[in-house]
């Protein structure tokens, strides 16, 4: 907690704390709490105390409160909902912040903040997909993916890695983007902020399903495109030469590239079919200037596509393709595709 | 700062604070510090310092040594790279977090955290094709962009919000991806976490030029989709009807559905003049097949296009169009597109 945090709350005279935001590691804040503030001004409140708000919206009405949670406060979107509740009601509120571990990983790893996409949390329930097209679409942009995992303070549930690898690993068998594969690094930071924080490694989504990490919380990092000072922090941190990290975004290609690649070798092989057929033809038919359009436009596939201008691309080799297909469907021709 | 920060700095025979990374508002940190822990231990370092950090390093080396600063510390490479020099030193380090406005301003803003996509900074340079392209990545993708804005310690210069807006307007311009226009809803939180915070909202990057917004520093949202409990609290926070707010990943089109809508167009006009010109040929050529494909595959790049898979939809209206041309290029038909 910031000293800011508890100069804030020293003004409440009620203050309540809820742990089922975010777990805390290594220390009794109830007791913290008590111990500062007085244990007859605190009290420890469960997420239906957080989700139903009113009892804390009418003490806040007449005098003040505050809601103690590990992390930063507006992370988890019921404190957001209960805020706007309070907004509406014309009561004023204050958001002390504290730091979170959307921040906090990419530190610990040596990783920028200014490279990471979206961040995702993966459950008990099957929502891999939702989680490999985010790691997915970071992927494609050279970004690095956070993938938080559920937590359940009433069960004392935290998911393990080893069952989002193995959930992951399902969503690539169904989704097939290729990205996850046996050169694939993925980081997992333990504990974080405790004493006994740790940092792993793995080179696989089955390697991961292998390692024993420990007690919880854990944190998933797939990361993208590694800069150049990136490489040389987890290389101090995991005690490794930095060469030898894999780029994981370069898995990950778009479907437009994969496309004109096995196109553009479809329609050049049919090209050269059709021109021995066109040899043998008597029509009136400018065979060569079509066929030298199918060459120009499958070479300006390939060119767009090394240009980054993957919709031009496709759409080039798809007009190479109709050009030389259309003397097949108009009959004009006989040749193999 | 943390009071777990106090407490791990409590044991620092040195203690060096900066604040060229990050600017703090309000207070005086190296009074704060001295106060706490000694003006003999406590010193102001300066950006060379830490770039430099050979003096830290050998500190730390022989005794122990906190270099502090605001925010959460790992969120500038400056202090990654200077951990990573530790690290290959078997100097011990540790990191005491703190809140960073990366995670804080979605908070301060009622926007969900995982909304929110790649972050960038907008600098002097003219570098704001980066950021006019990461806002439209981020929209294409429905999310939030969190814009930051330089900071010079030295000469005291920040990168004022009229000045970025006037930057991502001339990028705007340039790269006509119609992402900005009178009706792009733009966020301003202006002195975050200070006593006189607040938040402005603009409906375009004209507007946000004229806007007074105060001393800074100043942080941009350009918030993508929004989920309705983002509409709320963004609606109380501005005291606003929520369903006014518009949303500005609508506003981002891949460049694939606008290529489909306008050659679908094109290539249905150039068919009904094809099928007119074909009905004078007297070649022996089978139109009716290469007209009726074309139709299809017309049909079949709007039908992909609405299934969301974008590189067929481009690959079928580039092939509609070839089986239609390769009559112009054979000379087998005359027509105009």
């Amino acid at each position: 907690m910031t000293l800011k945090a508890m100069k804030g709350i020293q003004n409440c005279e009620h203050v309540y704390y809820e742990s089922y935001t975010s777990p805390v590691l290594g220390h009794d804040v109830l007791e913290e709490l008590s111990g500062a503030f007085g244990s007859s001004r605190v009290e420890k409140v469960k997420r239906e105390f957080v989700e139903d708000g009113s009892k804390i919206l009418e003490v806040a009405k007449n005098s003040s409160a505050a809601l103690v949670c590990s992390g930063d406060p507006m992370v988890a979107t019921t404190h957001q909902e209960l805020r706007t509740r309070a907004l509406r009601q014309g009561i004023q509120t204050r958001i002390l912040h504290g730091s979170s571990v959307l921040c906090a990983v990419g530190g610990e790893l040596g990783l920028h903040s200014y490279n990471f996409g979206r961040v995702v949390t993966m459950t008990r329930e099957p929502m891999q997909y939702t989680a490999y097209e985010t790691v997915f679409r970071n992927l494609l942009n050279g970004l690095h993916s956070t993938i938080l995992l559920e937590w359940d303070e009433s069960s004392n549930f935290f998911l393990e890695p080893k069952s989002a690898a193995k959930a992951l690993a399902e969503a690539e068998k169904d989704l097939k983007q290729e990205i996850f594969n046996s050169e694939t690094l993925l980081l997992v930071v333990s504990r974080l902020g405790s004493e006994n924080q740790s940092i792993s490694a793995s080179r696989s989504l089955e390697e991961l399903q292998r390692l024993e990490l420990g007690a919880p919380p854990h944190v998933i990092v797939v990361p993208g495109k590694l800069h150049f000072t990136e490489r040389e922090a987890l290389g101090a941190l995991l005690d490794r030469e930095p060469s030898t990290f894999p780029d994981n975004s370069a898995k990950a290609s778009r479907l437009s590239s994969r496309m004109v690649g096995k196109y553009s070798i479809k329609t050049m092989a049919a090209l050269a079919n059709a021109r021995k057929a066109a040899a043998n033809s008597d029509l009136r038919i400018n065979f060569n200037d079509i066929f030298e359009n199918v060459e120009c436009y499958t070479q300006d596939a390939q060119r767009f596509l090394n240009e980054g201008k993957e919709e031009l691309a496709v759409l080039s080799i798809g007009y190479a393709e109709g050009l030389l297909d259309s003397l097949r469907f108009g009959d004009q021709l006989e040749f193999e595709w």
